[in-house]
């Protein structure tokens, strides 16, 4: 029920993801009587509707809603529903478009956090212009983080990017000041020390160039700087990019030239496209959890889909516990 | 002698300086045998060469070198020696295009640090399409910030923005994860504490997204947080850029496009030039300076040096000084 577009965008990617992925079967968790017409408008297939069921739930969090809301106030959420049905073995995976907040609340407190993970963490997967993306974690405003959160942050986001991303053997750094080992936080350093010592691609000190330029797939951090370069980033893109639109319709001689170059521009926006990757996983719990921008079309809603069923496939969690254990057996 | 553009372009921009501004005058400070046939191919008029004075120094600080280079191997390096004339009282100000370690080790180093400051810090003047810039600080490195490290970066940019960009009352944020007053790090939430009780024109905690869009003159954060952000900035802005140039050049429609398009293009480029606001002052030491892009053309170099005769003429650090001991009397 989340997200700009829904419930259309999310079913039309439901949809589509059914089409693509003949071993996928979707709950769809929300308003029955709004979802009812709009599956029957789009006319899917018998086959396609055999591997659904609507899980029907009336309450909604709003944008407008503290991520809190489902602890009190709204307990019986479409989004608390969704994490009970991973916490309670009928569903793999949770995919949700709706309030970042409250899907990270809600799958911490149904399905709880992997053993050896201190704190769950937000993954946002940075498309670049070299085609290959860089995983920024934690975006998802862990504040206060201390050198093994980082480093576990780390460790499963080099996990996520390798497994569901296929990026072999994931290039990892640590963001911080400069490039060099001295530079950085008290906590930056110790971070990068512990993940310097295991067997990772580790490269050491990543800048904040370094999420654009691909040389690095996986970065970690503090989910205040994650937090504040995502949206900054966000409005710096968007910022340049309506911008640039705007120029474009200044006058007869510029619309011409908007109109001659559209097709290459619009690829050009295509490789920056977050559609492509779907979604930010939420790493850390006993589960699978894909946040997707609010703003998702129906291709960014099947490609969350996606990366939640071979997270799945992958089997993802696995392969951070085993991480955790070989590589950080303390905090194990 | 910094910047990559020296020392042509300092020079192109000190003559349009004295131009500019009839009571400049200027220590140029460097190698004068590289110097010299420079200015007597440009050929000044001998009014503006009246308001220059050559300071011979052979040694100069590379992109190369470290900051600390000029506390040991090159003691006498251009840098040091400006910042000596401004600790002497033959100067009011600096102004480097070189490397920004070494141009705030200098002055910090020579100048010493204002009294009731305890760091000084580096503010990035961010240009967005409002047309009204954002001031950002600290961006210079100063990580493991304190509260109070935080609340004296926002005083002291808040003055900067009102003297020298001209800003009335500026409007002060912290940077944090939400809007909120809850929101935060336990850092930002007590530097917060510390600017509510005062008076300034302090709107509470900044998002990352409102470095872009016009909501605040004044964001303070650490410098670990503004350095990443800063650099992710310029990386994304610059990608976007030349990949939408490459995007012209893709064949002939789209170079007709980009041709047609091209001086609308060049208007919106402009808009978001940093050479317009002459480059980052370092706040809080016993003097001015101001570190451009190391980029810089002779328009930035101007525009630096402007900003650096704006904060002598206004009394910047009196201002800070003012500000400081009656916003935060117990640090003065």
């Amino acid at each position: 029920m989340g997200g700009d577009h829904a419930p259309v965008a999310i079913l039309e990617g439901a949809r589509g993801a059914l089409t693509a992925y003949p071993d996928l079967f979707l709950h769809l968790v929300g308003d029955e009587a709004r979802m009812a017409p709009i599956l029957k408008h789009m006319g899917m297939a018998r086959e396609l509707i055999e591997r659904t069921r609507i899980v029907h739930c009336a309450s909604v969090v709003t944008m407008e809603d503290k991520a809190t809301t489902i602890l009190k106030e709204k307990k019986d959420a479409s989004i608390r529903i969704a994490a009970q049905l991973v916490r309670d073995g009928q569903a793999d995976g949770l995919v949700s478009m709706g309030h970042t907040g409250a899907a990270m609340v809600a799958s911490m407190k149904e399905m709880g956090t992997l053993p050896g993970v201190d704190r769950p963490c937000l993954a946002s997967v940075m498309p670049n212009l070299t085609g290959r993306p860089t995983v920024l974690l934690d975006v998802g405003a862990n504040v206060d983080c201390k050198p093994e959160h980082i480093a576990q942050f780390a460790v499963m986001g080099a996990v996520y990017a390798e497994e569901v991303l296929g990026l072999p053997r994931p290039r990892v750094g640590v963001l911080s000041v400069g490039e060099e080992d001295g530079k950085g936080s008290a906590t930056t350093k110790e971070a990068a020390q512990a993940l310097r010592d295991l067997d990772l691609n580790f490269l050491g000190n990543a800048e904040g160039r370094d999420i654009w330029n691909g040389k690095f797939d996986v970065i970690a951090c503090d989910g205040f700087v994650g937090n504040a370069i995502l949206k900054s980033s966000e409005a710096l893109a968007e910022g340049l990019l309506n911008g640039l639109t705007a120029t474009f319709m200044e006058n007869w001689f510029t619309r011409l030239g908007g109109f001659l170059a559209m097709p290459a521009l619009r690829r050009f926006k295509k490789k920056l496209d977050y559609a492509e990757y779907g979604g930010a996983p939420l790493l850390g719990v006993k589960g699978i959890t894909i946040i997707g921008h609010g703003r998702s079309n129906s291709h960014a809603v099947q490609s969350a889909i996606r990366a939640a069923l071979t997270a799945s496939e992958h089997r993802v969690n696995e392969r951070i516990l085993q991480s955790l254990a070989r590589l950080l057996p303390e905090s194990a």
